[in-house]
């Protein structure tokens, strides 16, 4: 009998459950900012993003797996496996959706 | 000889010294949403805005006072004293030039 391997998924909240003051508290960090404003360039498609060790930080593996994680549970960023490297995306839609003007307000002064 | 009472004045970062991540970090809580929130109305102009106890919150104002200090120390907001009462205002000219548009979609946000 063939065995089929789950795919592996992240927690993320939905798009309703993100919420301002989480938002906010992820984006207010520098290495997160600098994860975000790294993730900027890249698309929200399949399969479309970064890898974590695409981004270089000034941090352990661990400690960006942290801000990575608190991105991610924030529903700043969204997270999925690509065999075993997670691929990192911005969730604009759900923030724009959201949040109108929010993320681009953040990268904006983040790049500035 | 007529002694003079010194305005007592509180520390204020200048205008290039608000920091992004301060500003997000303040804005990270939802007493501090609803203090910059309560003084969207007003104006920052000489003497325009409310007193601290015109800010209905849930706590004591021991903490109320806490929240209003780290909004002001990030930049968030400008205190004055008018006699014994501290006068809050939103910096929004100083925000507007440093963060554009940040605020506005942190308010619309935070009252949708």
């Amino acid at each position: 009998m063939p065995t089929t391997t789950p795919v592996r998924q992240l927690p993320h909240p939905g798009r309703e459950e993100i919420r301002l003051e989480a938002v906010l508290h992820a984006l207010a960090d520098p290495i997160r900012l600098r994860i975000v404003t790294a993730l900027d360039p890249y698309g929200e498609g399949d399969g479309s993003g970064a890898t974590c060790s695409q981004v270089e930080l000034p941090v352990t593996a661990s400690t960006s797996t942290h801000h990575f994680r608190v991105l991610r549970e924030a529903g700043v960023i969204n997270q999925c496996y690509r065999g075993t490297a997670k691929i990192n995306c911005l969730r604009r839609t759900d923030l724009e959706a959201r949040f109108p003007g929010l993320l681009d307000a953040v990268l904006k002064a983040a790049s500035a």
